[in-house]
């Protein structure tokens, strides 16, 4: 949803603006992970999201149980506020407190953040420090399934389209 | 799979070892999802995976659809490398010249790519620069499910449980 160069993230009940043109401008091939990873995509940013998915939306549980310097910890949440991914909230007056909440666009994240720990638990360590478990009783243990055929996705079954003029899958298009 | 602080990565039929001791240790909660950032979550890493995956092997079209700069670049796939997410093989003598391939570990990564590609077609960007098809003549729609049940998978509807005894949901057992 734009207006001139702002992005509007709608978040609880009120629109909060995004300015993508804030952001410097991305090199390389047009694509929406890349955008996406301009706005989450850095480490303490996905470890600030986990933490207020566990449950811990103050500053001070945020920046011990990530294990961040405290200042890059305040700029990520500042950064993650402007994207809309998350708000802040006040909970106390004098002194003034508040506490992060997910945003629905922070909420969607939770899919990468699953594939994330899936993948380290797989390939990046030996141990499983936290385990997911599925309300159907099993542990969490899950798919990506095309919503038309119900298959399970594989990339061997996908045909990737470009859809910006001045590129295909191979590079610039002038480059050709 | 570790022996003596080496984890081994199966790699095209010889194993590729990954010593995990010489990353930095991971502050904060331990978490597989920290560890997999460690490995892979630099932008330029998924970035250049993502060139792989759209058929892009040589470091000058790696660089150039990136838009990174060539030592990052450089930086990026010797470090993959390293993790057993990336492999390079020669395809030229004199003078000699390579090729990048994933590993089954980087091929593995494919859902989180798609789970980041999606996020940011929907909350990132106003275009869609690349659009998958899926093989059964459809756009790419999928959702995320549980493989026992077969429901979509919400937030709501999981457990987390932390296995290691030094943590708890909250923080580091001792701060309790």
């Amino acid at each position: 949803m734009t207006e001139g160069g702002w992005t509007f993230a709608k978040v609880s009940s009120e629109w909060q603006p995004v300015c993508m043109d804030a952001l410097p401008r991305i090199p390389g091939r047009p694509c929406s992970m890349a955008s996406a990873l301009q706005l989450v995509g850095e480490r303490w940013s996905l470890l600030t999201i986990r933490e207020i998915l566990l449950g811990n939306r103050r500053f001070d549980e945020i920046a011990r149980n990530t294990g961040a310097p405290r200042d890059r910890i305040a700029a990520r949440l500042k950064a993650l506020q402007s994207a809309g991914v998350v708000e802040r909230r006040q909970y106390q007056d004098r002194p003034a407190r508040f506490e992060y909440f997910l945003t629905p666009a922070g909420r969607e994240l939770q899919p990468v953040l699953q594939a994330l720990m899936l993948w380290g638990d797989r390939w990046a360590r030996d141990d499983r420090p936290l385990v997911l478990e599925h309300d159907c009783g099993h542990e969490l243990n899950p798919a990506w399934v095309c919503r038309h055929c119900g298959r399970e996705i594989h990339g061997r079954d996908l045909t990737q389209k470009v859809q910006n003029p001045d590129w295909t899958l191979a590079g610039p298009a002038t480059s050709e």
